[in-house]
């Protein structure tokens, strides 16, 4: 097997680019002098998290109960599920807790701290509860500031326990230069560690500060009175994070393999097999400051082809076209050329897959790994 | 298991809808005079297909080769496989003909003709082609007055058998009247005809001319011509196609339920645990009239709540708002609160997914059914 001979669209893994991007994020929460709490929400791929996590039981982070198990199935003990708890989810925590794993979930509110507290009194079991704070006004969580914190810790009662505060500096995909970024990456640290200190001062034990985003993460300087990073789509990076100024396109694992169909010589079009069925609808670079259409051309070994881009997709076609069509000849791309596209965003691409094909400096296919999805 | 219990995110499929937006394009082909070959694409379920399908071994239309194998499996066998043809995707062409499987494939270039040719005197078995025609700039295809059309089919070379054309109407996507849609639905039927005729012409058997898109085909008045209707997401609708006219938001069939796991009272959000990755990234209806946001929001009945709508969304949080913020209250739909959301693009939303959880006017969920996924 290789990427002459496999079938397309078809999602490939560089190995080798995964492997630094991977020694890159550890390295940084190494010489910050905090435990790297791995995001693995991206992949939803154990040959991916098994390289991501650094002692077999974890720590890691989970975005759904459904990765929480796939990923407990394979050992990893230590989790936080980064998304705030409905009630009705509990009984699939309190299925992992019960065998043993040390699933850890979130929530921001007085109501889902009683619903909590309530299930566990019930179920006579303690489940780890850590209160989300919003660091940035992005989405989820209680501003580091407000006194509600300490009444949500109030409704967390024994056997549930309040063991920790966790944000999410999301805000940072919407800027573009290390200053801005370095404002982000202070201000995450900065309200959880204020957030941290309300609920000392209010008598609680709070053994866990976790703050991440992959662009603070790398942009991070110091991270005092914080125990935790998170991170996830470092292992792949993508075109929104090159847009974000905290890696290059070279240094995206992750590409669509796809095959020239036909041309369209009047528009200067190129058109594939790979369409945003394969590729996802996002179209995240569309507020950059360099739209990447729907991905940037590279050639079969995986070097990018300046000036091409996909201009354009339908459900199994992808279209591709020149930024400056002058010169352009379509023809240069005959039918059944292969051709790979980097991807705009990492975790959707990835989730329309069921398998990454993984290479390493060879067309040669070394390995399918499978991915998992659903919730 | 009813819409209360299920766990959240999920894929809700309204079976009685279904049946009607099924019954509908059904009896706009009989009224019509031409054969419906549904598209599977959309469903990719084979519960979803056999509803669609009027006899067992079809006629139908799939997006990849993946659809035609499992399609096959279940008995059809009269198939068109609607895009291009690669020529490294032959070999799974032929395995499909071998077990006795009708399948067609499209191509619009003299390459790829010569590529199935070869293939066809390599292998000594007969592929069944057609050629794409283009009736509106929109994709792929040859335009219906290029003479090119008859150097194609010259290509097609015995074992090699040139059956039809096709054509695909995707241009009326992008307008919003019956008037336009009509002047769409006239062109394609046009088109298609003219390059049916330049083959008859030139001596060529033209047994299958092929029209088709969810639009066009409710608006068509007359397809003298034309043997064949092709159309796919009429099966379920979404806001996209309301916001083209042809239907109704309350005949989407399809939905996903979700949990309301925050608020911010600032913002004036209702938080819940549908995100992109279960509504995907689709943003279709940014460019239409009415833009609808990640999509509608109806109550756990399905009933559309007026003046909501999911104005964001991050992997696994949707943000739900009201269109005018005055007098809104989230806290009106508290923590556990169950809502079902109207997508904009049944396609790649029901991509995400494993399963469709069916009801049929109540809340209980009579079955699931599964989906599949890939190329």
């Amino acid at each position: 097997m290789n990427l002459h001979t496999i079938d397309t669209p078809a999602l490939i893994l560089d190995e080798a680019k995964m492997d630094t991007n991977i020694a890159r994020m550890r390295d940084k929460a190494k010489s910050l002098g905090v435990t790297l709490r791995p995001h693995l929400k991206t992949s939803k791929c154990w040959e991916v998290a098994k390289r991501q996590i650094w002692t077999p039981e974890g720590p890691a982070t989970v975005s759904t109960l459904k990765e929480a198990e796939e990923f407990a199935a394979h050992g990893i003990k230590d989790m936080i599920y980064a998304v705030g708890i409905a009630p009705q989810k509990l009984h699939r925590v309190a299925a992992l807790v019960r065998q043993g794993v040390d699933l850890k979930i979130i929530l921001d509110n007085v109501d889902s701290a009683r619903a909590v507290s309530r299930f566990c009194q019930e179920e006579k079991l303690t489940l780890k509860v850590m209160i989300e704070i919003d660091c940035d006004g992005h989405r989820s969580g209680l501003k580091p500031q407000n006194p509600e914190i300490v009444e949500v810790a109030a409704a967390i009662e024994a056997p549930a326990k309040l063991v920790g505060v966790l944000t999410h500096a999301g805000g940072s995909y919407d800027v573009d230069t290390h200053e801005a970024l370095l404002i982000r990456s202070r201000a995450e640290r900065d309200g959880i560690c204020q957030a941290a200190q309300m609920l000392r001062s209010a008598g609680y034990d709070i053994s866990i500060v976790s703050v991440g985003s992959t662009p603070t993460a790398l942009t991070d300087e110091d991270l005092t009175g914080v125990t935790e990073l998170r991170a996830g789509v470092y292992v792949f990076f993508d075109l929104f994070q090159a847009g974000v100024g905290i890696c290059k396109p070279e240094d995206i694992a992750l590409s669509l393999l796809v095959t020239v169909i036909g041309h369209q010589l009047e528009k200067g079009w190129v058109i594939t097999d790979g369409g945003w069925m394969a590729l996802s609808r996002d179209r995240g670079t569309a507020n950059q400051k360099v739209d990447q259409g729907y991905g940037l051309v590279c050639d079969i070994n995986g070097k990018i082809i300046e000036g091409l881009w996909v201009s354009g997709a339908n459900q199994e076609h992808g279209i591709i076209s020149a930024r400056n069509p002058e010169g352009f000849d379509p023809k240069d791309f005959p039918i059944g050329t292969r051709l790979r596209i980097l991807p705009n965003h990492a975790c959707p691409t990835g989730a329309q897959h069921p398998y990454y094909y993984v290479v390493n400096n060879s067309l040669e296919v070394k390995d399918r790994w499978n991915r998992f999805y659903g919730w």
